[in-house]
C-alpha cells in the first residue's frame, strides 16, 4: 500500500455545513483547518458577546466537537461541549462548551488561547481558527431599502423572504485572524461551503484579507453548493446565483464546484416547501477553468431536531462520507 | 530506602478544613478517601438543588479540587474548576465545577457517577464520596426555642451568636452511602475534622450507618480540633466542648486528639476578636485511651480572600504540610 502523503484542507464556513465537511474529513490523513466566522450574534452567543464581552463561540464549539476524538475521556468532554443547559434560571438554554470556553478565556486572559487548550483537551484532529479576532457585526441591506444589523435576524429577516439583498457588510471592519491567512497560504485545498450564504460564508469573505488570500493561494479553491435554498436569504437562486455571489469576493478562482445530483426525500421536501424553500437548480454550465462535479453527496436520513444545535437548522444535510469522498478525488 | 505500604486513611468533613487535610496527604502514598457532607444548602448549592434537583456538589468540587493533579491538562481543568463565573445573569456566582457536575449528571444519569468520572478528569488522588445519596436537610434546635432549617442559615444565624446549639438532626434521615461505610471499614487512619462542627463535621455523623460505621472500624480515630471558635456554633467552646460534641457520635472511640500549640497571628486574632472569635482554649486532660498530640500546625499566612471558595471562609487555617505528618506520625 502506498502512504497517503498529508495534505493541507481548509474549510471555511462555521455552521451546520461545515460540520459536515469536518467530520467527514476527520478520518483522514490530512491535515485539517476550519476557519469560523466570528459575526453570529444569536442565542447563546449574543449571551456571549453581551454579557461575557467575548467574541461568538457556537460556531468553534461545534467545529471543534466536529473534529474532536469521540472515544475514552475526550469523547466524555465532547459529550458535555454539545450539552445544552435545560434547567436552571439564566442557565438554560446556554451550551455547556460555550460556558467552558468563556470561563477559560477569563482564567487564560485570551479568547485565543482559550480555543487552542480547548482543543487540545478534546483532542481535535486539526485546528479551528476564528477568521477574525475583531469585535464586528454583519448587516445587510435590502432590494426594499431595509437594513437589518445583526447575523441572527439576517437569518430569519422581519419582512417578506422573497425581498433580496443587495449589500453585506461588517461593521466596524474586521481583519483577518494572521493564523487563518496563514492556513490559506499552506493550503492545498480549500473548501468553501455548504452553508448559509450570507450569514455563514460571506462573513468570511468579508474580513479583510481573507478573500486576498484565498485568491493568492496556490491551494485548489471549491466551493460545496448548499442542497436547499433559503427563505429570506436565498429564495429562488439558482446555483449559478449562489456561486456568482462567491465570485464577487473571490474572483474567478474557483477550480472546483460540487453539485448534488441525486434525488432528495420527498417527505422532507414537503416540509421545505411549506417554508417556501426548494432543492438549488444545477444550472451551471460549463466555465472555462471551472471544474464542475455533479455526484450523490446528499444523506438519506431526514434530521430531526436534537439538543445538540449541531443538528437543529436544517432536515436534508450533505453525507460526510459521500462529500468527503469527492473532496479527497480533487487532491 | 524501605518502600512505605500504603494504608487507608479516611478523612470526614467536607470544608475548607478537609481541603487543607486532603491537600497535606495527596502527596503520600496513602489511599485517600473524602467523606463530604452533603447538607448544604447555601448559594451555589441552594440553585443546584432547587434549580437541577440534585444533591449540593460544593463541597465535593473542593475535595476534589484539593486531590486532584496540579500539572499538565488536568491542571487546567483543575484551575476551571476553582473558577466562579463573574459575569452573565444568572451565571455570575456559579462555579465553574458545579455546572460541570450538573451537566454531567444529567448526561450519566447519575449524579454519583459524574463524581466518579470528574475524579477520573482531575486524575484525582483518591476518592471523594458523598456521605449519602439521599436529599436532606440539616435543622438546629437552640436553647432560645428557635428552630433553623438550613446549613447556610446555621453557619450564619440570624439571632444572638452566644445562643446554643442544643439539638441536630437531619430531615428527612439520610441513609449512609454504601461506598462511604465501605471506606470507613476498610480505613487505617480515620481522620475528622478540622471544620464547622455542626455544620460540617456532625452533618456526616447524622447519617446513619455512619457513626456506627466508624465505631466499628478497627483504623486508629483521629480529631483533628479547630484553631478558632465560630461565633453562632461554637462560641466559648474550648476543646473539651468540641471534642464531647463529637463524642456524641461515635462514642469513646476517639483514639487521639491533635490540638495546635502555636501562637496564631496577632493580626488575624484582632480581626477574628471583632466577630467574637478566639483560639480554642486546650483545656484537654489526659483522658485513658486518647492521645492528645500537641503540636505546631497552624499556617503562618493570613488568608485574604480569593475568587477560589475554597479559601474565603477563614483566615487562619492549619498548615496542610505541618498537619500531615502529625497524621502520618499516627499511622
Amino acid at each position: 500500500m502506498n502512504k497517503i502523503e498529508p495534505k493541507n484542507i481548509v474549510v471555511i464556513g462555521g455552521g451546520t455545513g461545515t460540520f459536515v465537511v469536518l467530520k467527514g474529513l476527520k478520518h483522514t490523513p490530512h491535515h485539517l483547518s476550519a476557519i469560523v466566522a466570528m459575526s453570529d450574534s444569536g442565542g447563546s452567543n449574543k449571551r456571549i458577546r453581551d454579557e461575557f464581552g467575548l467574541l461568538p463561540t457556537s460556531d468553534i464549539r461545534q467545529c471543534l466537537v466536529a473534529l474532536s476524538n469521540e472515544n475514552g475521556e475526550a469523547g466524555l468532554l465532547r459529550k458535555l461541549f454539545m450539552y445544552r443547559f435545560e434547567k436552571g434560571e439564566g442557565i438554560s438554554g446556554m451550551t455547556f462548551g460555550n460556558l467552558f470556553m468563556a470561563a477559560l478565556a477569563d482564567i487564560l486572559g485570551s479568547q485565543a488561547e482559550a480555543i487552542r487548550q480547548t482543543a487540545s483537551v478534546l483532542r481535535i484532529h486539526g485546528q479551528v481558527i476564528p477568521v477574525t479576532l475583531s469585535d464586528t457585526n454583519l448587516f445587510a441591506e435590502y432590494e426594499n431599502g431595509e437594513v437589518l444589523s445583526e447575523e441572527h435576524l439576517i437569518d430569519e429577516p422581519p419582512h417578506d423572504g422573497t425581498v433580496k439583498i443587495t449589500n453585506v457588510y461588517l461593521k466596524p471592519a474586521a481583519t483577518a485572524n494572521p493564523e487563518a491567512v496563514a492556513a490559506i497560504h499552506a493550503a492545498d485545498l480549500i473548501v468553501i461551503g455548504p452553508g448559509d450564504l450570507y450569514t455563514s460564508l460571506v462573513p468570511n469573505l468579508l474580513v479583510d484579507g481573507i478573500s486576498d488570500a484565498i485568491s493568492a493561494s496556490r491551494g485548489k479553491k471549491v466551493y460545496v453548493l448548499n442542497l436547499m435554498t433559503k427563505f429570506g436569504q436565498t429564495h429562488n437562486f439558482a446555483a449559478s446565483d449562489h456561486l456568482r455571489v462567491i465570485k464577487e469576493f473571490v474572483g474567478n478562482h474557483i477550480d472546483a464546484v460540487i453539485v448534488n445530483s441525486a434525488p432528495l426525500p420527498q417527505a422532507a421536501l414537503d416540509v421545505y416547501a411549506k417554508y417556501h424553500e426548494a432543492p438549488v437548480v444545477d444550472n451551471l454550465e460549463l466555465t472555462k477553468g471551472t471544474q464542475i462535479l455533479r455526484e450523490d453527496i446528499a444523506g438519506r436520513r431526514i434530521t430531526t431536531k436534537s439538543k445538540s444545535d449541531a443538528l437543529v437548522r436544517s432536515l436534508i444535510r450533505h453525507d460526510s462520507a459521500k462529500l468527503a469522498r469527492v473532496l479527497m478525488s480533487l487532491l
